[in-house]
């Protein structure tokens, strides 16, 4: 029915020793539309991935070292989750050298003065990155099928974006006093050994960390900016855990506007989407509701008593906060149904 | 190209609202044989599944009391997991009804005498239990065809079998001295509330449980008893992990049979198992490599000082141990390729 | 030197099976002005409370049923941490009997008619709420030498009143716009085995619980109302660990007020404070640093972006939260050193 | 009433930026002999320990490098708790210099040529090691007064001596076919950030590790030597916890011993030992039991079935297996109760 069904794209994913990459080989896997055929890393090669990864044994694909020339003649189309700083550079490399590249960094979401502030790292082109497009899926779907390089959302972004566009797009979100107070399981921190994802140090604690700098707010901000201009407060915090992204976004709902036009909008919003869940009046998300999965569970609820909205939204940080929308965006791209390869349900309990 | 695929066998699940339940519902919701045409449940019912698994929403089932004219009009197989005492007769009422039934219980693994002495429960009729085909697919694929009632596995027992019948089919297996040490996440009790499950007293916490009685013991007994007798030591520990089984078998091994014999005959065993991984030299399975994956992982060492060989068995206890070897046994019944809606890689990390 | 060594008072706890009584038998256990004379339960009674607490083997004494009559015989103070509902009247009862009585339940803290709208059980006599002093140590010692019922704060309250109460007594504090998200390990909803409290559940989750309706709110605006009127929002997130509550204040700081102005404010206010650690500047509070202590740990963040200032506030739920800071009140009470019994370092890791 | 407690002896702490070593300033903080002079450091140093371990806040030390002529000249007594090939060579050194030392690491607790098989380190000079007193304080008591240079036992040997030495000494231990299954949290390895120790390899998961070749075999088997020659098979396991050891020993006991014989021989042997908890029949111990305390909980078993006995101990690595013993060791060494800074309660849940 569909002319990609007829072949399978030739695919390489480059940063597949961390855990973005492995979990877009997990999801690539059994893409019918995809052939996996190069995987590489940033530090890390081996003969077999599964020296790396035991649990892709069996798969029997080497992790080689990055080659420019090596994955343009293997390769049509390429995911790179490398760290930020190399990221960006090597997936405008290989979108230079024709290939449909989707970056999952942070280095071509935002315009290179921005980037400069927030990030560490030297900005890639400017040309470049102006050139990427955004790829939140569910609100930049149009302009997926003719990217040549797409920048993947954050995995906080994707959760508040998703959280608050639907309040900018009807004018319900003020330009000040919104605050985010989110949280992530540590798998979005890498794989690299570090103190503080010690489960020693981890077990039994909770914090904030980059306070008042994480690099995912003038994403979101940006993000928001097509609508309304908007400053806010984003706090990410360190959760004892694995796998998410749990978001609290505190809105001071202007007058007279109800929670039952709130919820309207989001569910007109989100009526079609198979990946956004808006839960009804009472419920709220929990995080292991969507481990694994690639859905986003949004819940609503009005303080009458300060008139404040919260947007609680909950996601798997792996899945649709990296490889997971990356997937769904290579799906658009190609003209697959949205939901190939990413229809598992989540690992429960 | 195979006669099934034509058309969906329409599947109930009885024992929905428990742990090995929702697996099978996470299984089989992307089988392409089976149509899910009822959701039972022992103690809890609800017009909407996800009211009690909020992660199944938007299947749209509700989860319903359990009536055996009901389950025999909308289904021709059922896989039953209820608790000990009450899923056997389920499976028998359902088997004589004509569904093709497993159950994944103890009920139906045990002779009437056995049963009695390690469960609390009444045993089922004998005749019926002698008519259940015990489903370790690996060893017993040949009944499976032609079953009408098929008693699953215990996720102890699997583990352990899988590690020892390589053994007791060499001649290896001593009768007396084999001891297993073995543990599982806390999901092998099941999803109701208790003091030994809440997170407050698991946490940080490891210990033996039904030391000397767990009824899994017979359960291996009797499957290496079809090559050798064996009276063997099994204990049972908790560990502070929701998934998993993690046995290792101690057998002191007999003169000259050396390391590289054992595991020769165990790649022999098992070259063509999808399911079963036989880690090479050195090579230690780590629980989490299977965690979601319906693999067994294997490894062997054999401790020169003391000639005692150990062979280390990780699996995924709600998955091999129970609704994914449940679903491999369905693939089998039904012609289908046994790797069907089991092939998911591991969840990792 | 202190009147009080000389003798040790007798004491009680009520409601040692819970997890809060469990932490004052810890903490009480070596307090030297202290002679244990009774433990009793709600539900629960045993010869001996370790088999209910094995951790206590070796103490030697019983789990009782509670009589007011053999606790006022054997005791001349009580701590009484039964379930809300039932604590207050226990406490009023055995304050009324003469002994000093310190509730660590919700029951004596708030007004008949606040009381009745967020707990679901009938206030206490409101002459006797009335006349319980609210155990927040630092900011209510003056009050305790002579107090015969006191009522001890909750887990959130102390957490986020030690961190807004300089603010409101500095005039910083606006009435509206202040948000408070905090988190709360399992330990803080009691050892009772629920859905929510078990491992598979809470495991790799966090979600927020009573939405815009946590009980700890009216107590903290009423304590904070001793300075300044204020309505804030609280919200409450369970966290997949057993101890420790961690709130985020977040305040939109009046202009011109500044960080150091703040943290100088800070400074003075908790100089001499054994239990309060303010941090310095950019150093975060982690939960995991005032484990098993009675610490509270604090830190100050202003965004310069937004204008709101961060306070952070850190400390285990059954210590400063509960048990610890009852001990406190104990010695303010009987004359002894405030740091009697309560000097332990954290456990860590 | 002990001239030890007229004033303070002057201690140090070598590697206190690891958990053993911040395990002793916990412990030693408040012990009524101890003045804590110095902390000194393998890698790290920092003006303030708070810095390295922040829930030492307040403690106002130093974290130092090493120097033998600063740690003599400050101290008369000196923890090192270094790794091992390194600590062993600064125990030694200071032992010369006259300080009554004791070693935590595995460096002086073997002879030279079992040091070198078991070590990948080179062993300590062999007349101090010859010298060194094994500080297994129940079986070894009477040495520690006179002793200038002593061995601190392993985690894992300490757990496993207290369960076998009754045993051996009774001539009930069987050369060979004792078989220990053992399992550590994850301090147990230290500080230092691995992969193994990353939250995100080790939560859920659990496997075997230094198959057939951990470092205490030796020091278990001559521990035992002392009574009677065995060799046994120890597997060592990584429990997705931070702290503690539970060891499972396998005895075919020999005809016609019984379990109430067992019983009543670990009953005598331990009768006064303060941190020695004997289980009564079908008590089994838990590792949480004893978190934070210097005891070590033993449980018996015996399987009628097949004639094994099962002994089960629980302690916490850092504490009885490691600093606990250590400080433990010390108040023999200097005539102090052998609880001094010890008796504090297990910090349950």
């Amino acid at each position: 029915m569909n002319p990609q069904e007829t072949r399978r794209v030739r695919v390489g994913v480059i940063g597949a020793s961390g855990y973005g990459g492995a979990e877009l080989v997990r999801l690539l896997h059994h893409h019918p539309g995809v052939e996996l055929t190069y995987l590489g890393a940033h530090s890390q090669t081996a003969p077999d991935v599964a020296q790396v990864y035991p649990h892709l044994r069996g798969l029997g694909m080497a992790l080689e070292p990055y080659h420019a020339d090596v994955v343009a003649e293997r390769c049509e189309a390429a995911f790179v989750a490398l760290p930020s700083g190399v990221s960006g550079k090597v997936a405008a490399e290989l979108a230079g050298r024709g290939l449909r590249t989707i970056d999952l960094s942070g280095d071509l979401r935002l315009p290179a003065d921005v980037y400069r502030q927030w990030y560490a790292h030297d900005p890639v082109d400017p040309a470049v990155q102006a050139q990427a497009v955004y790829g939140l899926t569910e609100w930049n779907r149009h302009a997926l099928p003719t990217a040549q390089l797409v920048a993947n959302p954050g995995c906080y972004a994707t959760a508040v974006l998703l959280a608050l566009l639907p309040l900018a797009a009807a004018g319900w979100l003020p330009e000040r006093g919104v605050v985010v107070d989110a949280q992530s399981g540590v798998s979005g921190a890498g794989r690299t050994p570090t103190q503080s994802a010690h489960l020693g140090e981890l077990y039994e604690n909770f914090y904030p960390y980059k306070v008042g700098r994480h690099q995912h707010t003038p994403e979101i901000e940006q993000g928001l900016a097509v609508y309304t201009p908007v400053r806010l407060l984003l706090t990410t915090q360190l959760l004892p855990a694995v796998r998410g992204i749990y978001a609290v976004s505190y809105v001071p709902l202007p007058q007279p506007v109800g929670l039952d036009e709130v919820r309207a909008r989001f569910a007109a919003q989100y009526a079609k989407e198979p990946f956004v869940d808006l839960y009804g009046p009472g419920d709220i998300p929990q995080l292991k509701h969507v481990r694994g999965s690639n859905k986003v569970a949004l819940g609503l609820a009005l303080d009458e008593r300060t008139g404040v909205l919260q947007v609680f939204s909950a996601l798997d940080n792996l899945v649709k906060g990296a490889a997971g929308q990356a997937v769904q965006n290579f799906n658009v791209m190609y003209g697959w149904p949205e939901t190939t390869a990413l229809s598992a349900l989540a690992l429960y309990p």
